[in-house]
């Protein structure tokens, strides 16, 4: 029936995903969206608030809000409640790098290519600056509503929960306190699951239950974050080893002269390679419920997983 | 009608409220309540636990839980969520005093009596104990239900805006810029609606809002709340220049040596005091619509604001 769409022929051609229009447009609303939820740099105390912005605005791949986005619309059609949680996340993930990067934690002065938090607002405002950000993200979240299936609650909750003492936190303690002392496969992994896997975890989970989304649904979303995070880890130990500092826009070997646990060097660079492809594939499996809807999230991983630097 | 309990006559010669039997009471269960809300010292990664309950657990007076189950009271009865919500507030008190204790903040070795968190833990702990308490907070928060008058929604908000970077947080990024700086008079009560008044506010509105308050009375706490942090910091800064270390139990003249503004030092003694008798007056004029129902609140305000040391 011509005039009225594409037919199902054409459907089933339809052109790849396009991730990188996908990422222009979704990170431009998600920096909309973050600058209307933080305080303006003129609101009183200016620099707390333009140290918060320095770091929100640094230049983030926005990887975490992307996620959520994309398992919205796996699940959905992304709302604002989606929208405000991704900000959320953000924040989170932006506290955690300014307070990992002082001199009281790894010491780094550039991120990204450019001066750390603390090296531009001095040490006591970058830790009032991660706090703040800290709390806009509970402020943002708890602006959000239930919906059918999932109450205020259980959206605050979940954000607590991954950013807590137990997943987060935990994941920086056990870093912080593994460095330069021998560490064992599972005490690694434990790490990981910690530092990278419960927000990208929680990333998913809630762009899913912004939308309402059915328990199964929940479930492989959390089975997909869980092995995302995992794959990612690995592959960024592997690649610390085998680029350059040139491929990787950071030094490279960073980790292996901070003395922190890498595969690499505990299971060797062809068993992480291993490793890391078949937490690649399970996180493609985890996919397989959603039966083609997850066209983004898959495209994310694929960026994710098989990069080079 | 004797046997049948007490008569009017006697109910007018009530003895005397025990505040101090009250708060021993209230301060045990309180206690009980942190102990079963924070993960505990075994659950992996130990030390981050332990350097939470060091100071979650290092002799604070609880006077914050304490205005929210006063307040809790003044309007009707205390339930779980009061409790939970006195603790939430505990959790944001103590993480702030981790962080402002750092030595890219205040930089002090000791609080009340005992070494403070980061020179038992180092820093990095000490950062990510008081990052753990902040969501802890929200944690325990986020547990609470709704109830007839506010949802789930205004009491996360309720704890978020107040420990946020226009409250709570801009007190101690205005404290912190402010030290060695001429202050004006605004400046300083500034700082104090934020360092102090808005914490005290929110518990004792946490506390009312637990309970289902009705508006005026969560009107009269807020008002209450906020005369009292003031006073409470005009007293403070009196008794800086007043009193012994020996009588305060802390270094006295601190505040002076540290270059911080204080109202003695910016509009004299007397007039210092004149400004605490009168914030005093206002907090307890505020307790009236509450026409005797609020013997906590009274209690408390009284030992807070007619304190010697």
């Amino acid at each position: 029936m011509p005039g009225r769409g594409p037919t199902y022929n054409a459907l089933r051609h339809m052109p790849p995903f396009d991730l990188s229009s996908w990422l222009n447009l979704r990170t431009a609303e998600v920096d909309a969206a973050l600058d209307r939820s933080l305080p303006k740099e003129s609101k009183k105390p200016s620099t707390i608030h333009k140290a918060m912005r320095y770091s929100i605005f640094a230049g983030g791949k926005r990887m975490r809000p992307a996620l959520v986005l994309a398992a919205a619309e796996a699940c959905g059609r992304p709302n604002p409640d989606s929208y405000s949680l991704a900000c959320a996340v953000e924040c989170i993930h932006t506290y955690s790098l300014i307070h990992d990067d002082l001199p009281g934690m790894d010491n780094d002065d550039m991120r990204r290519g450019k001066p750390t938090n603390h090296k531009v607002f001095g040490e006591g405002m970058a830790i009032l600056a991660g706090d703040a950000l800290l709390t806009q993200a509970f402020e943002i979240a708890a602006l959000c509503e239930s919906n059918s299936r999932y109450s205020h609650r259980d959206l605050v909750l979940e954000l607590a929960r991954a950013s807590g003492s137990l997943q987060l936190i935990a994941g920086q303690v056990a870093d912080l306190e593994g460095e330069g002392k021998p560490t064992s496969r599972a005490q690694l992994r434990y790490i990981h699951e910690r530092k990278t896997s419960a927000l990208l975890c929680c990333s998913v989970r809630l762009g899913g239950m912004s939308v309402g989304c059915k328990p199964q649904q929940l479930e492989a979303l959390t089975d997909f974050g869980y092995h995302v995070g995992l794959a990612f880890q690995v592959i960024d130990d592997i690649l610390d080893v085998t680029q350059s500092s040139e491929v990787l826009g950071k030094t490279a070997g960073k980790d292996v002269k901070a003395g922190k646990a890498t595969y690499p060097a505990i299971v060797g660079l062809d068993e992480s390679r291993r490793i890391a492809a078949a937490l690649t594939r399970k996180a493609f499996a985890a996919l397989k419920p959603f039966r083609g809807k997850a066209t983004a999230l898959e495209a994310i991983a694929e960026y994710l997983l098989k990069r080079d630097h």
